[in-house]
Protein backbone atom coordinates (compact mmCIF):
# COMPACT_ATOMS: atom_id res chain seq x y z
CA UNK A 1 0.00 0.00 0.00
CA UNK A 2 1.13 3.45 -0.26
CA UNK A 3 2.19 4.98 2.70
CA UNK A 4 0.81 8.86 3.17
CA UNK A 5 3.04 11.06 3.80
CA UNK A 6 6.13 8.70 2.73
CA UNK A 7 8.30 8.25 -0.24
CA UNK A 8 7.00 5.39 -1.93
CA UNK A 9 9.39 2.98 -4.89
CA UNK A 10 7.27 2.90 -7.79
CA UNK A 11 7.51 1.26 -11.35
CA UNK A 12 6.08 3.61 -14.25
CA UNK A 13 5.34 2.25 -17.73
CA UNK A 14 7.40 5.29 -19.94
CA UNK A 15 6.33 4.23 -23.87
CA UNK A 16 7.76 7.63 -25.26
CA UNK A 17 4.06 9.31 -25.76
CA UNK A 18 2.33 11.85 -24.38
CA UNK A 19 0.47 10.05 -21.98
CA UNK A 20 2.99 7.73 -20.24
CA UNK A 21 4.89 10.96 -20.13
CA UNK A 22 2.23 12.69 -18.50
CA UNK A 23 1.57 9.67 -16.53
CA UNK A 24 4.94 9.65 -15.32
CA UNK A 25 5.10 13.17 -14.26
CA UNK A 26 1.75 12.58 -11.97
CA UNK A 27 3.92 9.88 -10.21
CA UNK A 28 6.80 12.16 -9.66
CA UNK A 29 4.52 14.86 -8.32
CA UNK A 30 2.87 12.66 -5.88
CA UNK A 31 6.50 12.30 -4.77
CA UNK A 32 7.13 8.70 -5.14
CA UNK A 33 10.46 7.27 -6.98
CA UNK A 34 9.99 6.58 -9.97
CA UNK A 35 11.55 3.55 -11.79
CA UNK A 36 10.87 4.01 -15.20
CA UNK A 37 10.34 1.03 -17.70
CA UNK A 38 10.65 0.93 -21.22
CA UNK A 39 10.35 -1.93 -23.81
CA UNK A 40 12.19 -2.44 -27.02
CA UNK A 41 9.55 -4.55 -28.69
CA UNK A 42 9.88 -4.43 -32.55
CA UNK A 43 8.52 -1.02 -32.92
CA UNK A 44 8.87 0.64 -36.46
CA UNK A 45 10.98 2.98 -35.17
CA UNK A 46 13.70 4.07 -32.25
CA UNK A 47 12.37 7.20 -32.35
CA UNK A 48 9.79 6.76 -29.43
CA UNK A 49 12.46 5.36 -27.23
CA UNK A 50 14.75 8.27 -27.42
CA UNK A 51 11.44 9.98 -26.58
CA UNK A 52 10.92 8.20 -23.58
CA UNK A 53 14.53 8.82 -22.50
CA UNK A 54 14.68 12.06 -22.97
CA UNK A 55 11.20 12.53 -20.55
CA UNK A 56 12.76 9.97 -17.96
CA UNK A 57 15.85 12.38 -17.83
CA UNK A 58 13.73 15.82 -17.87
CA UNK A 59 11.19 14.33 -15.03
CA UNK A 60 14.08 13.27 -12.92
CA UNK A 61 13.52 9.34 -12.61
CA UNK A 62 15.64 7.19 -10.36
CA UNK A 63 16.65 4.37 -12.78
CA UNK A 64 15.11 4.30 -16.72
CA UNK A 65 15.40 1.06 -17.94
CA UNK A 66 14.99 -0.53 -21.49
CA UNK A 67 14.00 -3.99 -21.74
CA UNK A 68 14.73 -5.73 -24.91
CA UNK A 69 11.20 -7.73 -25.85
CA UNK A 70 10.82 -10.06 -28.94
CA UNK A 71 7.03 -9.36 -28.95
CA UNK A 72 6.98 -8.22 -31.96
CA UNK A 73 7.84 -10.84 -33.93
CA UNK A 74 4.77 -12.58 -33.26
CA UNK A 75 3.48 -10.60 -35.82
CA UNK A 76 -0.29 -10.00 -35.56
CA UNK A 77 0.17 -5.71 -35.77
CA UNK A 78 0.49 -2.76 -37.80
CA UNK A 79 2.79 -1.42 -34.88
CA UNK A 80 5.41 -4.16 -35.30
CA UNK A 81 4.99 -6.03 -38.61
CA UNK A 82 5.72 -4.88 -41.59
CA UNK A 83 3.16 -6.84 -43.97
CA UNK A 84 0.62 -4.53 -42.07
CA UNK A 85 -0.06 -1.26 -43.08
CA UNK A 86 -1.02 1.44 -40.43
CA UNK A 87 -4.27 3.00 -41.58
CA UNK A 88 -4.81 6.70 -41.85
CA UNK A 89 -8.09 6.23 -40.81
CA UNK A 90 -9.59 3.76 -38.24
CA UNK A 91 -12.36 1.72 -39.29
CA UNK A 92 -12.82 -1.59 -37.65
CA UNK A 93 -13.72 -1.62 -33.78
CA UNK A 94 -10.29 -3.10 -32.98
CA UNK A 95 -7.78 -1.41 -34.33
CA UNK A 96 -4.86 -2.78 -36.35
CA UNK A 97 -2.64 -0.99 -34.41
CA UNK A 98 -3.46 -3.37 -31.34
CA UNK A 99 -0.49 -5.16 -30.54
CA UNK A 100 -1.57 -8.26 -28.88
CA UNK A 101 -1.49 -8.73 -25.23
CA UNK A 102 0.85 -5.60 -25.17
CA UNK A 103 -0.62 -4.19 -22.12
CA UNK A 104 -0.45 -7.55 -20.49
CA UNK A 105 2.89 -8.25 -21.33
CA UNK A 106 4.53 -4.85 -19.95
CA UNK A 107 2.60 -4.87 -16.81
CA UNK A 108 3.42 -8.26 -15.91
CA UNK A 109 6.77 -6.98 -16.35
CA UNK A 110 6.37 -4.50 -14.24
CA UNK A 111 5.16 -6.33 -11.39
CA UNK A 112 8.42 -8.83 -11.63
CA UNK A 113 10.39 -6.02 -11.30
CA UNK A 114 8.05 -4.12 -8.42
CA UNK A 115 8.01 -7.18 -6.19
CA UNK A 116 12.13 -6.96 -6.69
CA UNK A 117 11.97 -3.28 -6.13
CA UNK A 118 9.70 -3.82 -2.98
CA UNK A 119 7.44 -1.09 -5.11
CA UNK A 120 4.01 -0.43 -4.08
CA UNK A 121 2.55 0.71 -7.18
CA UNK A 122 3.04 0.50 -10.87
CA UNK A 123 1.43 3.80 -12.98
CA UNK A 124 0.26 2.97 -16.66
CA UNK A 125 -0.87 5.96 -18.76
CA UNK A 126 -4.01 3.52 -20.12
CA UNK A 127 -6.47 5.94 -21.36
CA UNK A 128 -10.18 4.79 -22.45
CA UNK A 129 -11.81 7.98 -23.75
CA UNK A 130 -9.46 8.33 -26.99
CA UNK A 131 -8.49 5.06 -27.89
CA UNK A 132 -11.73 2.86 -26.66
CA UNK A 133 -10.75 0.52 -29.10
CA UNK A 134 -8.00 -1.32 -27.44
CA UNK A 135 -9.25 -4.15 -25.09
CA UNK A 136 -6.60 -3.72 -23.03
CA UNK A 137 -7.13 -0.39 -22.49
CA UNK A 138 -10.48 -0.52 -20.12
CA UNK A 139 -11.16 0.06 -16.71
CA UNK A 140 -12.23 -3.84 -16.44
CA UNK A 141 -9.41 -4.89 -17.46
CA UNK A 142 -7.15 -3.39 -15.19
CA UNK A 143 -9.58 -4.63 -12.31
CA UNK A 144 -8.85 -7.94 -13.11
CA UNK A 145 -5.26 -7.51 -13.86
CA UNK A 146 -4.94 -6.42 -10.18
CA UNK A 147 -6.62 -9.28 -9.05
CA UNK A 148 -4.93 -11.81 -10.87
CA UNK A 149 -1.96 -9.80 -9.58
CA UNK A 150 -2.74 -9.53 -6.02
CA UNK A 151 -2.80 -13.41 -6.41
CA UNK A 152 0.71 -13.94 -8.29
CA UNK A 153 3.07 -11.94 -5.96
CA UNK A 154 4.71 -12.91 -2.48
CA UNK A 155 4.51 -10.09 -1.99
CA UNK A 156 1.23 -9.44 -2.49
CA UNK A 157 0.65 -12.56 -0.67
CA UNK A 158 2.19 -11.61 2.22
CA UNK A 159 -0.41 -8.35 2.30
CA UNK A 160 1.12 -6.36 0.84
CA UNK A 161 -0.13 -5.71 -2.90
CA UNK A 162 1.31 -3.77 -5.57
CA UNK A 163 -1.03 -1.47 -7.11
CA UNK A 164 -1.81 -0.47 -10.44
CA UNK A 165 -2.05 2.68 -11.09
CA UNK A 166 -4.31 4.32 -14.03
CA UNK A 167 -4.21 8.19 -13.35
CA UNK A 168 -4.99 8.75 -17.02
CA UNK A 169 -8.00 6.44 -17.27
CA UNK A 170 -11.06 8.75 -18.09
CA UNK A 171 -8.76 12.12 -18.56
CA UNK A 172 -9.72 13.16 -22.60
CA UNK A 173 -6.36 14.02 -24.86
CA UNK A 174 -6.94 17.77 -23.64
CA UNK A 175 -7.19 16.77 -20.21
CA UNK A 176 -3.84 15.15 -20.38
CA UNK A 177 -2.54 17.61 -22.50
CA UNK A 178 -3.75 19.86 -19.91
CA UNK A 179 -2.53 18.13 -16.79
CA UNK A 180 0.86 17.64 -18.25
CA UNK A 181 1.61 21.13 -19.52
CA UNK A 182 1.20 22.06 -15.65
CA UNK A 183 3.48 19.29 -14.40
CA UNK A 184 6.71 20.31 -16.44
CA UNK A 185 5.63 17.59 -19.32
CA UNK A 186 7.84 18.86 -22.39
CA UNK A 187 5.20 17.80 -25.20
CA UNK A 188 7.60 18.53 -27.86
CA UNK A 189 10.28 15.63 -27.16
CA UNK A 190 7.33 13.25 -27.03
CA UNK A 191 6.36 10.84 -30.07
CA UNK A 192 2.55 9.94 -30.62
CA UNK A 193 2.80 9.20 -34.25
CA UNK A 194 2.31 5.64 -35.58
CA UNK A 195 5.01 6.12 -37.87
CA UNK A 196 7.11 8.63 -37.10
CA UNK A 197 10.54 9.35 -39.28
CA UNK A 198 14.02 8.26 -37.76
CA UNK A 199 14.06 11.53 -36.05
CA UNK A 200 10.80 11.13 -34.30
CA UNK A 201 8.62 13.23 -36.72
CA UNK A 202 5.13 13.11 -36.71
CA UNK A 203 3.50 12.26 -40.46
CA UNK A 204 0.51 14.29 -39.43
CA UNK A 205 -1.85 11.97 -41.03
CA UNK A 206 -2.10 8.99 -38.82
CA UNK A 207 -4.82 7.86 -36.25
CA UNK A 208 -2.75 9.27 -33.16
CA UNK A 209 -1.38 12.28 -35.15
CA UNK A 210 -5.30 13.03 -35.71
CA UNK A 211 -5.93 12.92 -31.90
CA UNK A 212 -2.69 14.56 -30.42
CA UNK A 213 -3.58 17.32 -33.11
CA UNK A 214 -7.08 17.64 -31.92
CA UNK A 215 -5.79 17.33 -27.76
CA UNK A 216 -3.62 20.90 -27.89
CA UNK A 217 -6.69 22.45 -30.23
CA UNK A 218 -9.28 21.64 -27.89
CA UNK A 219 -7.39 22.80 -24.90
CA UNK A 220 -6.07 25.95 -26.77
CA UNK A 221 -2.33 25.39 -26.26
CA UNK A 222 -0.30 25.61 -29.83
CA UNK A 223 0.84 22.13 -30.91
CA UNK A 224 4.59 21.54 -30.41
CA UNK A 225 4.94 18.40 -32.00
CA UNK A 226 7.69 18.22 -34.48
CA UNK A 227 6.14 17.07 -38.13
CA UNK A 228 8.63 15.58 -41.01
CA UNK A 229 8.77 18.32 -43.85
CA UNK A 230 5.95 18.05 -46.04
CA UNK A 231 3.96 16.46 -43.21
CA UNK A 232 2.27 19.24 -41.52
CA UNK A 233 -1.23 19.11 -41.01
CA UNK A 234 -3.99 20.73 -42.75
CA UNK A 235 -4.43 24.23 -41.19
CA UNK A 236 -1.36 23.66 -38.88
CA UNK B 1 -13.23 -22.73 -27.22
CA UNK B 2 -11.60 -25.67 -28.44
CA UNK B 3 -13.93 -27.50 -31.15
CA UNK B 4 -14.94 -30.92 -30.25
CA UNK B 5 -13.02 -33.37 -32.73
CA UNK B 6 -11.22 -30.95 -34.79
CA UNK B 7 -7.63 -30.20 -35.00
CA UNK B 8 -7.02 -26.94 -32.67
CA UNK B 9 -3.85 -24.63 -32.39
CA UNK B 10 -2.38 -24.39 -29.16
CA UNK B 11 0.40 -22.82 -27.59
CA UNK B 12 2.10 -24.98 -24.50
CA UNK B 13 4.78 -23.37 -22.23
CA UNK B 14 7.51 -25.69 -22.02
CA UNK B 15 10.64 -25.55 -19.39
CA UNK B 16 12.38 -28.90 -19.95
CA UNK B 17 11.62 -29.98 -16.43
CA UNK B 18 9.26 -32.90 -16.05
CA UNK B 19 6.17 -31.18 -15.44
CA UNK B 20 6.15 -29.42 -19.06
CA UNK B 21 7.43 -32.23 -20.57
CA UNK B 22 4.11 -34.33 -19.67
CA UNK B 23 1.89 -31.30 -20.42
CA UNK B 24 2.98 -31.32 -23.92
CA UNK B 25 2.47 -34.76 -24.13
CA UNK B 26 -0.90 -34.41 -22.77
CA UNK B 27 -1.99 -31.53 -25.33
CA UNK B 28 -0.47 -33.94 -28.22
CA UNK B 29 -2.66 -36.74 -27.00
CA UNK B 30 -5.58 -34.65 -26.82
CA UNK B 31 -4.62 -34.19 -30.95
CA UNK B 32 -3.88 -30.70 -30.56
CA UNK B 33 -1.37 -28.69 -33.19
CA UNK B 34 1.11 -27.56 -31.00
CA UNK B 35 2.98 -24.61 -30.47
CA UNK B 36 5.50 -24.47 -28.08
CA UNK B 37 7.32 -21.82 -26.20
CA UNK B 38 10.18 -21.83 -23.93
CA UNK B 39 11.95 -18.45 -22.57
CA UNK B 40 15.44 -18.20 -22.13
CA UNK B 41 15.17 -15.94 -18.99
CA UNK B 42 18.83 -16.08 -16.90
CA UNK B 43 18.61 -19.19 -15.76
CA UNK B 44 21.93 -20.93 -14.14
CA UNK B 45 22.00 -23.09 -16.63
CA UNK B 46 21.42 -23.70 -20.66
CA UNK B 47 20.67 -27.53 -19.77
CA UNK B 48 17.23 -26.95 -19.40
CA UNK B 49 16.22 -25.15 -22.88
CA UNK B 50 18.20 -28.37 -24.64
CA UNK B 51 16.02 -30.64 -22.56
CA UNK B 52 13.11 -28.49 -24.03
CA UNK B 53 14.39 -28.87 -27.53
CA UNK B 54 15.01 -32.25 -27.07
CA UNK B 55 11.32 -32.60 -25.32
CA UNK B 56 9.96 -30.76 -28.33
CA UNK B 57 11.28 -32.72 -31.13
CA UNK B 58 10.38 -36.10 -29.22
CA UNK B 59 6.80 -35.37 -28.79
CA UNK B 60 6.44 -33.82 -32.59
CA UNK B 61 5.46 -29.81 -32.13
CA UNK B 62 4.64 -27.98 -34.97
CA UNK B 63 6.94 -25.31 -33.95
CA UNK B 64 9.09 -24.58 -31.13
CA UNK B 65 10.12 -21.18 -30.21
CA UNK B 66 12.61 -19.83 -27.75
CA UNK B 67 12.53 -16.45 -26.62
CA UNK B 68 15.19 -14.18 -24.49
CA UNK B 69 13.91 -12.42 -21.87
CA UNK B 70 15.40 -10.40 -19.40
CA UNK B 71 13.54 -11.04 -16.69
CA UNK B 72 16.71 -12.64 -14.81
CA UNK B 73 18.14 -8.68 -14.94
CA UNK B 74 15.76 -8.14 -12.14
CA UNK B 75 17.43 -9.95 -9.58
CA UNK B 76 15.51 -11.09 -6.71
CA UNK B 77 15.83 -15.15 -7.31
CA UNK B 78 17.92 -17.65 -7.02
CA UNK B 79 16.88 -19.24 -9.81
CA UNK B 80 18.44 -15.94 -11.83
CA UNK B 81 20.45 -14.28 -9.63
CA UNK B 82 24.13 -15.69 -8.45
CA UNK B 83 24.12 -13.65 -5.30
CA UNK B 84 21.25 -15.93 -3.92
CA UNK B 85 22.44 -19.33 -2.89
CA UNK B 86 20.04 -22.63 -3.64
CA UNK B 87 19.19 -24.00 -0.74
CA UNK B 88 19.17 -27.93 -0.09
CA UNK B 89 16.19 -27.72 2.08
CA UNK B 90 13.31 -25.04 1.90
CA UNK B 91 12.08 -23.79 5.12
CA UNK B 92 10.30 -20.94 4.02
CA UNK B 93 6.50 -20.68 3.17
CA UNK B 94 7.63 -19.19 -0.23
CA UNK B 95 11.14 -20.55 -1.55
CA UNK B 96 13.98 -18.50 -2.68
CA UNK B 97 13.65 -20.34 -5.50
CA UNK B 98 10.22 -18.24 -6.46
CA UNK B 99 11.04 -15.79 -9.86
CA UNK B 100 9.06 -12.81 -9.35
CA UNK B 101 5.91 -12.71 -12.03
CA UNK B 102 7.65 -15.32 -13.66
CA UNK B 103 4.20 -17.32 -14.47
CA UNK B 104 2.86 -14.30 -15.30
CA UNK B 105 5.28 -12.79 -17.82
CA UNK B 106 5.32 -16.24 -19.40
CA UNK B 107 1.89 -16.79 -19.71
CA UNK B 108 1.27 -13.31 -21.09
CA UNK B 109 3.51 -13.80 -24.16
CA UNK B 110 1.53 -17.26 -24.76
CA UNK B 111 -1.36 -15.16 -24.39
CA UNK B 112 0.00 -12.72 -27.54
CA UNK B 113 1.38 -15.43 -29.82
CA UNK B 114 -2.28 -17.35 -29.40
CA UNK B 115 -3.88 -14.39 -30.45
CA UNK B 116 -1.12 -14.39 -33.00
CA UNK B 117 -1.79 -18.00 -34.09
CA UNK B 118 -5.58 -18.19 -33.37
CA UNK B 119 -4.91 -20.55 -31.18
CA UNK B 120 -7.57 -21.64 -29.12
CA UNK B 121 -5.56 -22.89 -25.65
CA UNK B 122 -2.59 -22.42 -23.77
CA UNK B 123 -0.94 -25.37 -21.75
CA UNK B 124 0.82 -24.83 -18.68
CA UNK B 125 2.12 -27.75 -16.48
CA UNK B 126 1.59 -25.49 -13.35
CA UNK B 127 0.80 -27.99 -10.14
CA UNK B 128 -0.36 -26.69 -6.84
CA UNK B 129 0.33 -30.19 -4.92
CA UNK B 130 4.34 -30.75 -4.74
CA UNK B 131 5.21 -27.06 -5.10
CA UNK B 132 2.42 -25.50 -3.49
CA UNK B 133 4.86 -22.53 -2.09
CA UNK B 134 4.63 -21.18 -5.39
CA UNK B 135 1.91 -18.36 -5.38
CA UNK B 136 1.54 -18.38 -9.31
CA UNK B 137 0.35 -22.22 -8.98
CA UNK B 138 -2.60 -21.98 -7.77
CA UNK B 139 -5.73 -22.68 -9.25
CA UNK B 140 -7.15 -19.39 -7.89
CA UNK B 141 -4.32 -17.49 -9.78
CA UNK B 142 -4.57 -19.59 -12.77
CA UNK B 143 -8.75 -18.14 -13.24
CA UNK B 144 -7.67 -15.12 -11.66
CA UNK B 145 -4.91 -14.93 -15.28
CA UNK B 146 -8.20 -16.41 -16.82
CA UNK B 147 -10.55 -13.48 -16.41
CA UNK B 148 -7.83 -11.25 -17.29
CA UNK B 149 -7.39 -12.61 -20.58
CA UNK B 150 -11.11 -13.20 -21.63
CA UNK B 151 -10.55 -8.74 -20.75
CA UNK B 152 -7.14 -8.47 -22.70
CA UNK B 153 -7.66 -10.07 -26.07
CA UNK B 154 -9.46 -8.82 -29.19
CA UNK B 155 -10.08 -12.38 -30.02
CA UNK B 156 -11.82 -12.78 -26.74
CA UNK B 157 -14.01 -9.64 -26.60
CA UNK B 158 -14.98 -10.84 -30.16
CA UNK B 159 -16.08 -13.65 -28.38
CA UNK B 160 -13.34 -16.28 -28.96
CA UNK B 161 -11.30 -16.79 -25.60
CA UNK B 162 -8.52 -18.51 -24.99
CA UNK B 163 -8.77 -21.51 -22.41
CA UNK B 164 -6.16 -21.80 -20.03
CA UNK B 165 -5.56 -25.33 -19.67
CA UNK B 166 -3.69 -26.63 -16.58
CA UNK B 167 -4.27 -30.43 -16.96
CA UNK B 168 -1.84 -30.99 -13.74
CA UNK B 169 -2.74 -28.50 -11.49
CA UNK B 170 -4.47 -31.61 -8.50
CA UNK B 171 -1.66 -34.44 -9.63
CA UNK B 172 0.93 -35.29 -7.27
CA UNK B 173 4.32 -35.77 -8.67
CA UNK B 174 3.73 -39.59 -8.96
CA UNK B 175 1.05 -39.13 -10.75
CA UNK B 176 2.62 -37.33 -13.52
CA UNK B 177 5.19 -39.53 -13.72
CA UNK B 178 2.73 -42.49 -14.51
CA UNK B 179 0.83 -40.05 -17.04
CA UNK B 180 3.86 -39.20 -18.64
CA UNK B 181 5.89 -42.37 -18.81
CA UNK B 182 1.64 -43.93 -20.10
CA UNK B 183 2.22 -41.11 -22.99
CA UNK B 184 5.86 -41.89 -23.82
CA UNK B 185 7.95 -38.50 -22.38
CA UNK B 186 11.02 -39.61 -22.22
CA UNK B 187 11.98 -38.03 -18.41
CA UNK B 188 16.28 -39.28 -18.77
CA UNK B 189 15.96 -36.11 -21.25
CA UNK B 190 13.98 -33.54 -18.45
CA UNK B 191 16.19 -31.21 -16.29
CA UNK B 192 14.54 -30.62 -12.67
CA UNK B 193 17.80 -29.68 -10.68
CA UNK B 194 17.75 -26.15 -9.87
CA UNK B 195 21.26 -26.73 -9.95
CA UNK B 196 22.02 -28.79 -12.95
CA UNK B 197 25.57 -29.16 -14.81
CA UNK B 198 25.89 -27.37 -17.84
CA UNK B 199 25.51 -31.04 -19.34
CA UNK B 200 22.29 -31.26 -17.47
CA UNK B 201 23.25 -33.91 -15.17
CA UNK B 202 20.99 -33.24 -11.40
CA UNK B 203 22.93 -32.29 -8.14
CA UNK B 204 20.65 -34.99 -6.01
CA UNK B 205 20.46 -32.65 -3.13
CA UNK B 206 17.77 -29.73 -4.22
CA UNK B 207 14.58 -29.85 -3.23
CA UNK B 208 13.85 -30.25 -6.71
CA UNK B 209 15.72 -33.39 -7.03
CA UNK B 210 14.09 -34.83 -3.99
CA UNK B 211 10.83 -34.54 -4.99
CA UNK B 212 11.36 -36.03 -8.65
CA UNK B 213 13.09 -38.92 -7.01
CA UNK B 214 10.34 -39.32 -4.64
CA UNK B 215 7.55 -39.35 -7.45
CA UNK B 216 9.83 -41.75 -9.52
CA UNK B 217 9.56 -44.09 -6.04
CA UNK B 218 6.37 -43.48 -5.34
CA UNK B 219 5.24 -45.14 -8.74
CA UNK B 220 7.96 -47.56 -8.75
CA UNK B 221 9.17 -46.66 -11.79
CA UNK B 222 13.25 -46.52 -12.22
CA UNK B 223 14.53 -43.11 -11.82
CA UNK B 224 15.58 -41.94 -14.96
CA UNK B 225 17.49 -38.80 -14.28
CA UNK B 226 21.17 -38.38 -14.70
CA UNK B 227 23.08 -37.57 -11.58
CA UNK B 228 26.31 -35.65 -12.10
CA UNK B 229 29.51 -37.78 -11.40
CA UNK B 230 29.66 -37.86 -6.97
CA UNK B 231 25.84 -36.70 -6.89
CA UNK B 232 23.63 -39.87 -6.87
CA UNK B 233 21.58 -40.03 -4.21
CA UNK B 234 21.62 -41.70 -0.81
CA UNK B 235 19.95 -44.97 -1.82
CA UNK B 236 19.95 -44.08 -5.31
Amino acid sequence: MLRDGAVSAVVVLLSGGMDSATCLAIAAAEGHDCYALSFHYGQRHDAELDAARAVADTLGVTTHRVMPLDIGAFGGSALTDPGIAVPLQQSEAIPVTYVPARNTVFLSFALGWAEVLDADAIYVGVNAVDYSGYPDCRPEYIDAFQRMADLALKRSVEGRPVAIRVPLIAMTKAQIIARGTELGVDFASTVSCYQADALGRACGQCDACRLRRQGFADVRIADPTRYAPGAEPDGA
